[in-house]
C-alpha cells in the first residue's frame, strides 16, 4: 500500500480554530509538572478552557463533563499513574476523545514506558509525540537521550502509520517536519522554528492544544493538523530577537491573537 | 435586615499596602500546581514573602511561624487535602489568619467539594472564590462547568452574606463586580478587565494576596478589599495590546510598581 | 590555617560555558514544584538539556544516563523524599556530579532539615544554599524565617568552609556576594541586582546552573562559580525598569544572549 503525503494547507485551518472560539472546550488536562501554568495559559490563548483535575477520586467523574482530555506522562509517578490509566478507561467508556503524550518514554525509563504502552490499550483518540517518543511505543529501539531528542521525523513515519493502524488512532510526530496520520492519510507541516525546542513546553501545550481542537470535531485528523500547524505559525511569528524568555511570552501573545483576529 | 453596599473607594487603599510592604508578611502558601510560580511572584511582588510548604510532617509547624495561611483546593489529592487539614487545624488553634480558596468546587467534584465543607469548619478568616465556588459552599445548586465559571457575582451575594454569618468569615466573590462581606457589611469593586479571566491564576493569587493583607491586620474586611482592588487595578494598567502572555508580564509588573510608587 | 579569597575573575568565565554550550549535559532535575518551569527554561537558555524525573521506580536508571544531578528541597514531601535519597544514592554509587540545594532547611522546618542532613551524606559534588540555609547544615542556629534569609553571607563563610572540609564537598553561599569553597580555595563573586530576589525560582535555577556547569567537568570549584557570575550577570543586564514581570523575562534573555554570543 502506497500511501501519499498531503501539505496541510493554511485555507484548511479557519474552520478548526473557529470552533474552538465558539465551543470553548472544557479540555481536562493531566500534564507534568513543568509545564502546567504554560498549559494552562497556551489553552487560554487559544480559547479553550483547562482545567487540571488529577485526584484519583476526581478523575473519572470530571472526564465525564470534559469535552476533551489529555495525558502526558512528563513527571508520571506512582499517584499519578493510577489516575491517568482511570481517566483513560472512563474517556474509552463515554467515548470522550483524549490525547496520549507519551513524553520521554525510551530505554532510560521503562517505568513510564509500561504506562504508555497500558495506555496505548485505552484507545487515545490521538498520540502526540517526538520521533523517539514514537518510535519507542513500537517496540523499536531509540538512542532517545530525554525529551528533546531530535531523531528526525521522517525516521518514525512508518511506525507512526502503523501505530496508527494497529491502535486505530492517529499519531503525530512533530519536529522540523510535522507529520499527522491515521494509518490512511498523511499530513504534513513545515514550517516553525527551531527556537520552539528552546524553551520549555511546547511540544507538551501543542499536545493540550490538540485535545481542545479534537473537542467534539467531526474529523480529528484535519483538526489535529490544524492545532499542529497554529503552533508552528505562531512559533514563525512571535519574537526571538530579545531572547529566549521574551520568546516564551511573545508565543502566548500571537496564540492569542490568531484567536482575537479570527473571530 | 437591610445591608447596604458600600462602593470601596481608592483612598482606603495606602495603609493596607504599606503595611504589607513595611512588614512583608511570610504567607505560607498551600496551592494548586498550575499557579504555584505566578503566586510566589505575584507575593513578592506585593512585597510579601511567599513560602510553598505542603508535606504532612512539615504543614503545622510552618503555619506557627507563618503570619498568614492559603489553601486552595485547585489540584488537591490525597496527600494534600490531608496536610492542608492538618494546618487549618493549626491556624485555628493558633489564630492565624487563613484564607479559604475552593477552587472548582462543584457537582462534577464532589471530593474537593466535601474536603471544603470540612475546611469551612476550621473558621477560614476569608473565603475566596467565584459566584459558582461561592454557591456551591451553601448547598445550592450551580451550573459551573470549571473555575472560571461566569455566574455573575450579583447572584451570589445572597449565598456569601448568610456564609459569612453562619461561619463567622468573610466571604468575596470576585468576578465582574467583586463583592466582600462579612455579613454585616458589604463593600463592592467594579473596574478590573476582562483579560484577567483570559490568563490562568489570577483568581488564585489574589487569594495569596488577601493572606498577605490579612496578615497582622487589624481590619481584614478592609484588608481583603484592598487586595481585590490592587488586583483590578493592576489589571487595569496592565498592557493588554500585545496579546496575553504580554499581559500577564505586564499584570505583575503593575502589581511591583504599586509597591515601589507607594513606598 | 589562613584561606585567602580570590575574586573570581571574567577572563574564568568563558571555557566553562563553552563547555556547556557545546556538551549539552542532561541534567536530571528534582526540584520543587514552585520553579519546575523557571528551572527548565533557565537551562534551556545556557544550552543544557533538562529533565524533571522524580518518580521512586525511574530515578536511579535516570540517573545513570544524566549527566549531573540536582535535588533540590523547597517542596520536598514524604513521597519525593524517598525518590530523592535514592537518587543521591545512584549518583554516588556512578559518581555522578549532583548538586544539593537546601531550600528552606531551619528551625521551623526540621523534617527537610534532617533529610538534608542524610543527603550530605551521600556526597553531594556542591552544596548551595543561602547563608542562613549553609549555617542550618553545620548545626548551628539562625534566625531564617524562611527561603529568602537575610543573613549574610560573610556570617557563614566559616561554616562554609568547615562543611566543604568535612563532607569533603564544595558549598556555595549565595548573597550580596556569593561564596565559592572546597575547604582550601575560596572565590568571591560581587555585583548582581536585589532585584534578583524578589522574582521566584533564581536561587534554585541557578543550583540547576550549577548542576549544568559541573557536568564532566575537570574543576567543578571553578565551573560552580563561572555558574554564579553568570547568573550575577545576566541579572544586572536584564531589565528593571518596567516591573518585576518584565525582569523575570529579561533575565531569561540575559541568559539566553549569552549562550548566543559565546558560541
Amino acid at each position: 500500500m502506497l500511501l501519499t503525503i498531503k501539505p496541510f494547507q493554511a485555507v484548511q485551518f479557519p474552520p478548526f480554530i473557529k470552533q474552538v472560539q465558539q465551543q470553548q472546550p472544557l479540555v481536562h488536562c493531566m500534564t507534568n509538572d513543568v509545564v502546567q501554568n504554560f498549559t494552562a495559559n497556551v489553552l487560554l490563548a487559544i480559547g479553550a478552557s483547562p482545567a487540571m483535575v488529577i485526584a484519583e477520586h476526581e478523575v473519572s467523574s470530571f472526564v465525564r463533563v470534559a469535552n476533551s482530555l489529555l495525558i502526558n506522562l512528563g513527571t508520571v509517578c506512582g499517584n499519578t499513574a493510577k489516575s491517568m490509566l482511570l481517566a483513560a478507561a472512563q474517556a474509552k467508556k463515554t467515548q470522550t476523545p483524549w490525547v496520549l503524550d507519551p513524553a520521554a518514554v525510551g530505554l532510560a525509563l521503562p517505568y513510564r514506558t509500561n504506562i504508555a504502552k497500558q495506555l496505548l490499550l485505552l484507545k487515545p483518540t490521538v498520540i502526540r509525540g517526538n520521533a523517539s517518543e514514537i518510535l519507542v511505543l513500537d517496540e523499536q529501539n531509540s538512542s532517545s537521550k530525554g525529551p528533546d531528542s531530535q531523531d528526525s521525523t521522517e525516521s518514525a513515519l512508518t511506525t507512526a502509520i502503523s501505530l496508527a493502524q494497529k491502535y486505530e488512532t492517529i499519531v503525530t510526530i512533530t519536529g522540523k517536519t510535522d507529520y499527522i496520520t491515521n494509518g490512511k492519510d498523511i499530513y504534513s507541516i513545515t514550517g516553525g522554528d527551531i527556537a520552539l525546542t528552546k524553551i520549555t513546553g511546547t511540544g507538551c501545550s501543542l499536545s493540550a492544544m490538540v485535545a481542545a481542537f479534537i473537542a467534539n470535531s467531526m474529523d480529528p485528523l484535519l483538526a489535529t493538523a490544524s492545532a499542529c500547524f497554529m503552533m508552528k505559525k505562531a512559533g514563525e511569528l512571535a519574537n526571538k530577537q530579545q531572547g529566549l524568555g521574551t520568546y516564551a511570552v511573545s508565543l502566548l501573545d500571537k496564540l492569542s491573537l490568531f484567536n482575537i483576529s479570527d473571530k
